[in-house]
């Protein structure tokens, strides 16, 4: 089988776990990886076989990459998604495509008419638990939807200068809870009403933005999905679901640390959650560049498409709007300027 | 210790409950039961110790009965109340006190103004694992409560005849909920978004009502609860709490049929919680009854006033407003009139 | 339908239990309670319309009273059953029979030599969960059992004066097991391998009794049950049970006191088990009852015989053999003397 | 950081597994790989880029080789490790070291002596779950154990001629439940009673084996473990863990294939355990290897010895003798000749 020739764009965090992930593929070929901030030498240090430069342009160059990975920051998405899409790259690129909804819509088109293909980093789709519960709801085993129940909790706040760039709650976190409530439901959402508070920490909302949140969605067909989002919980990140249908019901509870079960005078206790997403989903960041690298080399369908990626940005600004203006948000008056 | 003398007005199913249990509590005689329907002759076969009239005044102008239990139908609530409160007795009344919102109002008046005692049955509150959670939460467990997830699922419809003179899901099945999440919120509603559907059986909507709910009640505070409701749960009567405060979190799950764990080849299986609310909430239904008894012969405080009844009733008389409107209703709007 | 008419001896912890159920069953009548040291004044006080005796001849002399319960101490078992047997009365009897075996045996013998019917009040059996374990059994659920592992464990010692007449830790606390493996693998023990440590209380080993024990039971055909005992877990009263067949396995877990999970910065912690038996086990109770009367009122087999009183008591008499010996005993040793 | 340089004895499955692994460690270079069966151009083809020979003493030559890992069959493993370390290599090694007693403890007794390390590999030792176990017992969470239970079935029977060769269900199987019994007491065993069953598959009889088994061991102070077997569990791998001790009781449930739950009208159904004993156990297997690659680079001492491997066999030993003779074995009986 012949490998797929892959380069990376960004080395940060997330760059490293794909990079890492990638390098264990059978697959695939990492030719290149570019970043334009990390120091070459320290790159060369981790990673001393692999191709590295501070230049995506030389990357992009190279007529042997045939795919991207763009795990840039959010500010970078748009040029770096339009740059690949001219070279004739596939690309797989870390949500959201960009803050502003005209400018994804315009790469989402323009990714539509290219050749190339565009797959967005709903990572959350792939782990194994939600998978399976898709797979459960497809094969009918609990017959039609009637409602959708997400929990979102984050294990404690980000930085401060994060949140202020980070497009706010909705843009930023409860993104990947419209995909998911999408991704489940199989269908599409035509209304959204949300309200957001500030529970956490003040500075949060000085900053413009909530830390607490509960968003209903309504579906083209009157059902509905309720999320409820934290930056912190306590005891850990908290991702759960719930998928009731008229022939049962489906829940998804969290992954914990261990499977041990202490039972002393005080109670029985179980050991957390998971609380940090890298480790919790981590099967998932592995899932996904193995579905991406199948749409490539196998011609599968791309998972996550350019524009599922923009139907989760359309909610999220329509929550914020349902917040600022304390209603029930038409996902048509989103659209209607688009 | 002196007995309180009671008498039972209404001995249909729950009728039933509460002179079967009062007959077992030591501080209590049950010194009539009056039912203008039910047949003498059965009840003495029954309950030969028992006095009975098919006269409710009969009963009312005994001067040794205390108190009485109002467990007829919704229709006759109202009046029975006027009647006990004017014969200065002590009343638990069935929820709800009466699907008119303004005769609700005067009633608690007068029983506000009255010497006489009025408690709901509100029964849920009583149940051992609710009361547990509301202790745990007053005990500062969880720290500030920042939201409440209520899901309540009935195991089937009930007659539509029944659905009918019910007053609607809101008013009928969801004012249990919206009691609930004043009780473990400790706080008032001020605004009530709700959405109603149509999944489990189209001839709810032919007689004016919904059979699946989502509310989203808004607190004084800013925080919320999130309830949702179904007539129709396939695998049983779901009755489940979560608080989530900002120092932990209280889940409270199904009481189910047994705690045998079968595994085979299939999978891993658990019974179904109880499906019948009478055996889901045998205990409340106890210990409501115990709670009166000792509000009466202590005297303290009643744990569910008329005012908690006609706050209830004002949040579904919102919500059903809200459904019909397509927008959040505040508080304030149901109340202007009152 | 003809009211069973019954007597209860001894109205100390467990009589009372009895006392109390039956007055609510509608097929029964008390007719009397005798209790040679209770005083009759107070009996009165709590049940006024009981009629009372100190002396069991003048009950046993009553030709209405069709059958007793014996709730007296272990020490008066023999001797009630007997007075009981030669009046003609049936009876339910508290476990164990006797402490002697061959009294034991005698007893049983001249049981099912007469025509009253004589039950032993192994009440575990008729625990809710236990009993749908059983019916699972029964029904081929799980297959050919090859292995029944009970954890058997209680909260707490109790009272040394307790233990020095109670027969020892086999015969006072594993009978209720070595009945369970019994009723749970429908087949009879062939050999016991027994180990006792005194690691609770040293005072224990002083009274020549063990307080942690582990049994393995040999059944007919080779296959096994493992008991363990202790008679004191910190974490509460700890009944569970495992059935592993070739079609699968069940699982009976402890009731707990509430459904309640709290989860906070140092974990996920649930209630902990009933730790109190008369609360475990308070279905128990009230069913063991209602086989009895089913029993002689509609000639349904008794569920509890002598025989498995004496089974189960031979079983703890090879139990303590084969921790003093150190070796496994055949249950042929015990028996070849009777 | 130095790497240690690092040579595999024996591709097969666990082998494989082993390389794999290695491939991905940054402090170890994989600098040789010995089969004398497995083909080289095969090999070449997974693993280009390491060196392979079809002859150990070639690679027990290179000097630069610092440890082996022996993954060979059972019965090349006592060769293996005599020349490994008359070569000084230090040595990794599956279980068991052989099948006879005494050529175990003299290899045991030669690396004893030798500045080689030996290390066994009881991987079950480093399985999350069960580390977390040992952690808790260490740190005084559940005070002084009382009992051990081990349950441990395999999803199905393995091929018969593996039987034939495996040294039989307790040298096989058992064996990491005596050890896994050892590591959590942290005490050494006095006496084993076990007892033996074909129930499974007659052929299993045949050839003079057992496929179900059930065993006592006690340990030096009296108290004990009981461990029971079976070849085949319907549901899957069954790997469950109990340690009980006077201030709480540690259990260690099986990991599930996933943590959906169903709801449907026939129960609730949890997944079921993951039946494959390299899914079940593939973080042990990378957890063991880094503890032993950390025993060499940083000198930290190797957590399962050789004679922890000679223990568990000698425990074997005294299993199939007590199974063999009906009665509980001495230790000292087995260690007598030795």
């Amino acid at each position: 089988m012949k490998k797929v020739n892959i380069a990376i764009f960004g080395v940060g965090r997330i760059g490293k776990i794909h990079l890492k992930n990638l390098l264990r593929f059978p697959g695939v070929s990492v030719v290149a990886v570019a970043d334009t901030h990390y120091p070459a030498e320290e790159f060369k240090k981790e990673f001393k076989d692999v191709f590295f430069s501070s230049n995506p342009d030389e990357v992009l160059a190279m007529p042997e990459v045939e795919a991207v990975l763009i795990c840039t920051p959010t500010s970078s998405h748009a040029p770096m998604i339009e740059l690949a899409l001219k070279s004739g790259k596939h690309i797989f690129c870390e949500k959201p495509v960009d803050l502003s909804l005209e400018r994804t819509k315009a790469l989402v088109d323009m990714a539509n008419q290219s050749s190339a293909k565009l797959m967005l980093g709903f990572n959350r789709r792939f782990d194994p638990d939600f998978l399976q519960a898709r797979r459960s709801i497809q094969a009918g085993r609990i017959g039609d939807i009637q409602i959708i129940k997400i929990t979102s909790r984050d294990p404690g706040l980000p930085p401060l200068d994060y949140i202020k760039n980070s497009g706010g709650l909705f843009m930023d976190m409860a993104i990947h809870d419209f995909d998911m409530a999408r991704y489940m439901m199989g269908k599409e959402v035509k209304e959204v009403y949300s309200r957001g508070l500030v529970l956490v920490d003040k500075q949060v909302g000085e900053v413009g933005d909530v830390d607490t949140a509960l968003t209903t969605l309504i579906f083209e067909d009157d059902t509905y999905a309720v999320i409820d989002n934290s930056r912190k919980a306590i005891y850990g990140y908290d991702q759960r679901l719930e998928v009731f249908g008229n022939k049962g019901m489906i829940q998804v509870d969290n992954n914990q640390h261990n499977r041990n079960v202490i039972s002393d005078a005080d109670g029985i206790h179980h050991s957390l959650p998971l609380d940090f997403f890298m480790d919790r989903y981590a099967a998932s960041y592995l899932n996904e560049i193995q579905f991406f690298i199948d749409a490539l080399s196998k011609n599968e369908p791309i998972p996550v498409s350019g524009n599922d990626g923009l139907k989760a940005t359309i909610i999220a600004v329509a929550a914020k709007k349902s917040v600022l203006e304390g209603r029930p948000v038409a996902i048509s008056e989103i659209t209607a300027g688009l």
